[in-house]
């Protein structure tokens, strides 16, 4: 106890004290309950409480008391609005806070992490009641800050271990893709993955590749790549794909709708005919993929629900119940630009 | 004079003693220059301002007061953030609020009035500094409210006569799609007209007929058909013109992307090869336009501009600076979609 004077303790103290990582010691005294059994083994767990304990450590009074006067004004923060998937999740989010007399913010991270942390502060500021948090990375450091000073939030559309989260199950998604593209005779396929510091990315890629090795098939390591989730990112990495001197693959499978989109446009300027050259498969099932020229298949994620879940689990973390992530099941939508079987040539 | 205490007097009472309507007198009184040059003729104008003097009429305090400490923060309404063109043109407002040192929210108005008006008053009892509205109707009943209780806003997106506004030449972009289809060879020729109450699905629809209608061609009452702006109105529209009993169109204007690319899912429906039986040109010049498997003529607007430019008038307006409507020109953006000519069989 040597370096620890009782009523002025920091985690950071508790954590120097302990030999531990700041973040492990604020999961283990703030989060919920099963991001605190997956922070430490038991023993460490209990170390840590009884030390806190001891020492009499108490959360930041200022972030405590933002839980004490209700709002009822929600912060949400997403990438870009101009991705479709997150503008229909936040009409789920808009739709549902309206529903329990709760009005929503929006603003755009980005995904930089400069932007997210000063967006966070601002919503903050406004004294939000709570955040729905669209746009989370995977190491998660914003998150254990958030944890640390008691700010009441989400997860929503990515997921991290240990913080609650409503997202599609997007490693089953992935798994669709593959069986389908496998059961069409698909043997050489690529990857159009996404940003990788993206749950959704890494969730979609783990989930076609795994399934599609445990059919048997093989998937080298240029056959996937990383990509921004837009038209234009998708666009760069079909051509790429495309121009590669391994053997040109018979389906692309594309994290995103749009990425996809992009994959079709750049199938043309090689002078491919996507459904009779080439297969696509995109994610997500915008209500722009059932209408194109060439009928995209996708993957269809829940995304108003999982908007309209995200408020759920943030009023039940108001409410101080303990919540639990909710992955809701994605259905493969088989069209034009997938639906032809693939005989080598 | 006789209904009219000095001291207490609303703009209601003003009107009432001249007979004008409540919205005339606000504008005079409150409107920028050009607007209160419209709204009514200067002898009416001057009997205004010389009753307002004479009874000491001063606007709402609690008004004022909003204008007197800065919050640096801008609310911004839109129909639906799920319409891509909005959300990027809020990206053109966030980036330019960013720069000048301003945050952003963002809240969805769903194009009800009810709610347009609740969300205004949410974001007013956030004190934000301003409002910009992409949202509203041309009966612009709300704006006259705004003005008279001194809300500093601009327009963007939709423009109303008397507001001043951040839009594309909305007019030069229909009458460029005429030019070009009736350039083509089309003579028979539809409208997917989008809401009537937008300015922009207006003025779009009104700039084609009258270019097309110069050019020598008719539009028959029945060619123009009014939809929601989104994929699934557009296929809706697209339907009801391709069933119809007049002959059939040889080209199609839709007022928007989203409804163009339903429009395409509609012409698949019927069989119709977009491209070589239907000619579709949309608006806006969306990032898919050019990336479809048969690439969308489209009259590009410069959407991420439009927000720039509403944030330049809305910091005007709260400087006190007698600001203009700015009109960005569009581009027409010929595609395969309707890169044919066309011979009438």
């Amino acid at each position: 106890m040597t370096g620890i004077r009782p009523g002025s303790v920091t985690l950071k103290d508790l954590a120097a004290e302990l030999g531990l990582h700041p973040s492990t010691v604020s999961r283990i005294l703030h989060g919920k309950a099963d991001t605190a059994r997956g922070a430490a083994a038991p023993v460490t767990a209990q170390r840590v409480r009884d030390l806190a304990k001891k020492v009499g450590y108490s959360p930041d009074p200022q972030a405590t008391s933002l839980r004490t006067r209700r709002t009822h004004l929600l912060g949400v923060i997403v990438p870009r609005l101009s991705d479709l998937v997150l503008a229909v999740m936040y009409e789920g989010i808009d739709e549902a806070a309206d529903d329990a007399n709760y009005s929503t913010f929006v603003m755009n991270s980005r995904d930089d992490t400069l932007i997210q942390r000063r967006k966070m502060e601002i919503m903050l500021s406004r004294r939000v009641d709570g955040l729905i948090i669209g746009d989370a990375h995977l190491d998660g450091n914003i998150l254990d800050e958030l944890t640390e000073r008691k700010v009441p939030f989400v997860l929503m559309n990515r997921a991290i271990a240990g913080f609650a989260s409503a997202t599609c199950d997007d490693t089953l998604g992935g798994a669709l893709v593959a069986q389908h593209l496998w059961d069409q005779g698909h043997r050489d396929v690529s990857i159009i993955a996404g940003e990788p510091y993206a749950s959704t990315a890494v969730d979609r890629t783990h989930g076609f590749v795994s399934r599609f090795r445990s059919l048997g098939g093989t998937i080298p390591e240029g056959a996937i790549v990383w990509s921004r989730f837009d038209t234009t990112g998708g666009h760069t990495a079909a051509d790429s794909i495309l121009r590669g001197t391994h053997p040109r693959p018979s389906a692309i499978f594309a994290v995103n709708d749009f990425a996809a989109i992009g994959a079709m446009g750049a199938a043309n300027s090689h002078g491919l005919h996507v459904g009779r050259d080439l297969a696509i498969v995109g994610f997500n099932d915008t209500s722009l993929a059932a209408q194109l020229p060439i009928a995209l298949s996708s993957v269809r994620s829940p995304m108003l629900d999982i908007g309209r879940v995200a408020v759920k689990l943030l009023l039940g973390v108001l409410n101080g119940d303990a919540v639990e992530s909710v992955r809701l099941a994605p259905v493969l939508c088989v069209r034009d630009s997938s639906d032809f079987t693939w005989v080598a040539g």
